[in-house]
């Protein structure tokens, strides 16, 4: 009987032998790709490809079972046809810790694949064998150097390693993530994607993400849970050592109702969510946008003490709308305090209008903006920068991001750059980006960015 | 006495001649990169430069004054200080129709600078000279191919021509859009950013607007208004033959307040403004993102019918997003009448869920998101179809853009392209905005869009 110890998933993120069932030399096959995968992320443990048809796959002995390989195998892979895969479960039994079932035909597919399913999970518990899917991509690890996703990385890019874990029921949505996160020079630790969750669930792998050294931040992906008691106390006890957001998606009424209801599930009403979420210590992220702008500062920043955001600017209607959108968000744009206010006068010239937003106007210059953010952020009045440096100014110069990073460094508090604009300003990207400061395109980004990083008592962005 | 005839202010849209006050021979000074503007931009009327200290300015006779020029000129651009600019104009009495004032110095620097403002005001008035300015960029004109902006071409591109105005009171608001519709291919009519609007106002160009067959749509960017009712009548007009869209900014109480307030002018809640752009006919926008992408909309699509949205994906996780995002928006994305569903179930596989959202699945093709977008928009069923392929289904090609576009064609509906993801799905955008479908990178900018294009009775994104 399994005790407590195998009933963890913990050997899914650290495996030292990974099988690949259902083999094949094929270049495209899924599986081969599966295995390419496996070879380009450097995953440093044994490969086994399995499949009674083939002697060898891309140079390595294939064998005809799991059975066959003579050692308890730590994962397989099954890329093999839906009917077929309990039979192989079956015969795999003492061999195998742990199977990924990327293959679908499941119970997304209607009456038919929901018995199969059944019978699959019955299987799994009475061997003892943990289960990942059916109908999921698995696990992406920078850690483990495990890459079990069978579209090349030619078409979805991996993203470098990181301190962000993402768990994702959809497929489809964690593949564009990681995408996206390559593009925008997002790190992760550890993606999994669990597709129908006939075992594992995000339960189960925020127990293991708790304690993971190599992850501050937890992200999931919600369509919906099924038992909703355990998510509550796994990602209660998860919140306490990690930061946790979740995006909920079906929130609208027709969504809602496509959705399937599981027994013991949290379903129907979105207000059940937020409450679980609320109760559990989850920041709530509404939508794509917020996902990736939350990600993108929590991925670079730590949390803010507060909400309190100063916005230092050289266009004004950049810096109206900045204050609009933190109103909006529920963040303060607190008034300058008397004694900034007098310290800053002697610094610009006496027609500024000093205030937040302060407005360097087309005069600004590097040092104006560097003096600015220093004297504004120092103390105890800001949590959080927002700095928009139009390229308008003629003596604004390259030196610019390098004088903002050094006092972002010094403050130890979160400066986030926003530039709107064009060809030009999106050629300056890159100064600020390698000087550490990621750079959010719109007023709404920047902003969505300094909501995922305040510490406040409602998420009004999140959960609208 | 001026007659109605000489009130109006087409003549700035439609000079012969335009001098150039202070002009100087030294590159990268305002008013030498004032006359760059000029003849980058193809002004074919004369071009006269003034200045009493110069003989010639690149390449061209230059004149003492306007009076010694000896003809009537249309439009002059003052790049001089500020103090110099009254006894200027008042020598310019008799031999000039309007006057763009692009230095600064005047009412936004304090107590000093608005006297001056209101000097300028007075002998502006008793010389029947129209003034746009001061304190602002002036004019870019695609029509008529002025262009006064003193900011290089190689520092903010020009958008080419098309068949939206921009009306707008920040000088640096209006580079920064022009940029990004440069970026964003979308084309402009004619730009006004008019700065203090000491003469020359927001309803004054949109008398012309009204009639102007070269706009379609008119765009206004709005701190405050200073004349409330000449606004609403002017607007009221125009809006019943062009569309009208405003951005109200500083709508947080932290920003009403800072905001100066002027005699007659619609001053503080931003529910009065709301309620006079309801009263005007003119659809709101809430920030940068909505204007944006309402205006890359408008700039492709007519006006739908309704707001009843078709979503057809092949990514379930975006699908159910988009349908999200279009329930908080207030668009409808309505479920499948009947006989569509009959419909569609003869052409998909058996395991399909045919509904709103359309999931295609990873086995998508080229013809399925054919038919699924002819299909289900065929008919008085839906108005706006957004349609989110991601491009992980190994069996969509390159020919899908050149597809959907002719359905697009015969449909004579919008057809939004959202496509989410990173370097591969965006080496593929080309593809759809050559076939004339503008994409979209992520489901709420999809909604956006279909927002800006739907008809309604309630903008709920907008002034949020």
């Amino acid at each position: 009987m399994a005790g407590i110890k195998s009933k963890k998933v913990d050997f899914f993120f650290n495996p030292n032998s990974i099988a690949v069932v259902g083999a094949s030399p094929v270049p495209g096959k899924l599986s081969n790709v599966i295995m390419e995968s496996l070879e380009r992320s450097g995953f440093a443990g044994d490969i086994y490809p399995v499949n009674p048809n083939h002697g060898e796959v891309r140079g390595r002995r294939c064998y005809p079972s799991i059975r066959s390989i003579g050692v308890c195998v730590d994962v397989a892979v099954f890329s093999v046809p839906a009917p077929v895969t309990l039979p192989l479960l079956k015969e795999a039994g003492g061999s195998l810790r742990g199977a990924i079932i990327v293959s679908g035909g499941f119970s997304e597919t209607g009456d038919g694949g929901k018995e199969l399913e059944e019978k699959l999970r019955q299987e799994a518990l009475s061997s003892g064998i943990r289960v990942i899917g059916p109908n999921c991509m698995g696990i992406y690890d920078t850690v483990s150097r495990v890459d079990t996703l069978f579209i090349p990385q030619e078409r979805v890019r991996r993203p470098k390693k990181g301190r962000i874990a993402m768990l994702s029921q959809s497929g489809s949505l964690a593949l564009t993530a990681m995408d996206e996160f390559y593009s925008l020079g997002i790190g992760i630790s550890r993606v999994v994607s669990y597709g129908n969750r006939m075992d594992v669930n995000e339960a189960d792998c925020l127990d293991f993400l708790a304690d993971d050294e190599q992850t501050d931040v937890i992200f999931l992906y919600i369509e919906s849970i099924e038992d909703g008691r355990r998510f509550v106390e796994s990602a209660s006890r998860a919140s306490k050592k990690k930061t946790l957001m979740a995006w909920k998606v079906g929130k609208q009424k027709a969504g809602m109702e496509a959705a399937r209801s599981h027994t013991g599930a949290i379903a129907g009403r979105y207000e059940v969510y937020r409450a679980a979420f609320k109760k559990a210590g989850i920041i709530e992220v509404s939508g794509y946008e917020e996902f990736l702008d939350a990600c993108k500062a929590v991925s670079v920043f730590p949390r803010a003490r507060g909400n309190r955001v100063m916005i230092i600017t050289d266009g004004g209607g950049v810096g109206v709308s900045i204050a609009d959108e933190c109103a909006f968000a529920g963040l303060d744009a607190a008034p300058l305090p008397r004694e900034k206010k007098e310290a800053l006068k002697t610094i610009f010239p006496p027609y500024f209008t000093v205030s937040n937003p302060l407005d360097l106007t087309g005069s600004a210059t590097d040092e104006w903006f560097k003096e600015a953010l220093l004297r504004t952020m120092e103390g105890d009045f800001y949590d959080i920068a927002i700095v928009a440096a139009l390229w308008g100014p003629p003596k604004l110069t390259d030196r610019l991001a390098e004088l903002l990073s050094s006092v972002a460094k010094s403050l130890k508090k979160p400066v986030i750059i926003c530039s709107t604009g064009g060809e030009y300003a999106k050629a300056k990207k890159p100064l600020f980006e390698n000087a550490g400061l990621p750079v959010f395109l719109t007023p709404e980004s920047a902003v969505r960015a300094a909501c995922a990083l305040a510490e406040r008592k409602d998420w009004k962005y999140g959960g609208r």
